[in-house]
């Protein structure tokens, strides 16, 4: 008798704006559609959406069409396991917080931390990458949490949680390779990067909890990155 | 009295196909366009080609156009001081190199090795990343000169570098995190880099030979990257 033990799949939403810096979501993006180990189904559908139809990207040197647009997205929320905030120049991220489109990826990502996991996922997952964090702090979700963002956005991060919640809001804002800043209450795991490059190890630590260490260590493997740990942080010389 | 002393320039041309892995072609970007140390000039202007208008890469989650197209690169190829090569999953480079697309992109890598260093500049590079060293090995550069490619593809590198000497070509392909595979014989240097992420650390020690290590190292905090060595290779468990 054969027996086929199905694999857990995961939908990865990747949020694109104007100026987003390009590794913030590239890294993510190469992560989750790397192909699997011999004999290992594809666990992760990887989506990008914006509000734009096309966007410039921190590297300005090309354009970038999402697959679907930022409604598509909103509409499906609970279709999708995996979002995924990159970050940008912090005064692109400021100035974007005063306009209707930063309020919508606020809305967005606070629809989306009320989620319960999906059926046959099981795990439910909200990853920033660098200054992509500035938009969890903005959308109030970062209160009493320990977190981590790009190391040149330490307390702009720590004001716009403070902002959010009307006062000292709780957050510590750590130097991190990644924080995992714990489940909010209906089970959404919230994970935190530092900058740039560092989305490529949170992504893994993902990889890790969903599908195991074995494949994790594969996907790097693939990308030839060694694995760089949580507490691992980056530092100046 | 004040004098002016002009930092040295560099356009940066990065070649888009079908299927390019995302991350080798967006490393070398994110690193080319990262913003320099206050009081610094920008270095680097990054120009992505393609001779579609548009592609989807590795991670098929998105659509990306090029700045250009790759005739207006084929037509002012002198006017580029760096050329990036990203790679791909090896059949889908096979099959290129049988079709017109590809013999395309290996005339347009000998008129450039054939170059001088552009006045003003000083220096020209051929940059490959991961399995985009098939691409200079298939255009008969690769000879008798120590390189390196994405760990899977080292047999497939040497096979296409003796194709294209009719013989045994005399080339290495080592395990390195890069190999600087020397000058050709108009002064063009020719770096491969490792799989994937090697491109973030052949393009810094790039940064490195044209600005030194001091701006090197800013880009790579920048991004939060520990630089990798030349000789340290990525190594399975």
């Amino acid at each position: 008798m054969n027996t086929t033990i199905m694999a857990p799949f995961f939908n990865v939403a990747v949020l694109l704006y104007q100026d987003a810096d390009l590794v913030d979501f590239a890294g993510p993006l190469e992560i989750y559609s790397t192909f699997p180990p011999a004999g290992q189904e594809i666990s992760f559908k990887t989506t990008t959406f914006a509000l734009q139809k096309s966007i410039k990207t921190s590297a300005s040197a090309l354009t970038i069409a999402p697959d679907v647009s930022f409604q598509v997205v909103e509409e499906n929320l609970s279709n999708y396991d995996i979002l995924v905030i990159p970050g940008s120049m912090p005064a692109t991220i400021i100035s974007m917080l005063k306009r209707e489109d930063g309020q919508s990826i606020l809305r967005l990502i606070q629809s989306f931390i009320s989620l319960p996991p999906r059926d046959g996922a099981g795990h439910r997952v909200i990853q920033s990458v660098c200054t992509g964090a500035f938009f969890l702090a903005a959308a109030g979700i970062l209160a009493k949490r320990t977190v981590t963002t790009h190391h040149m956005g330490y307390e702009i991060c720590k004001h716009l949680a403070d902002e959010a919640a009307g006062g000292d809001s709780g957050i510590v804002v750590a130097k991190k390779r990644w924080a995992d800043a714990g489940l909010t209450e209906t089970g959404v795991r919230i994970v935190t990067a530092g900058g740039v490059t560092s989305g490529l190890d949170a992504s893994l630590y993902v990889v890790e909890m969903l599908l195991g260490e074995k494949t994790a260590d594969w996907v790097a493997s693939v990308v030839e990155f060694e694995r760089r740990g949580q507490e691992d942080a980056w530092d100046s010389k």
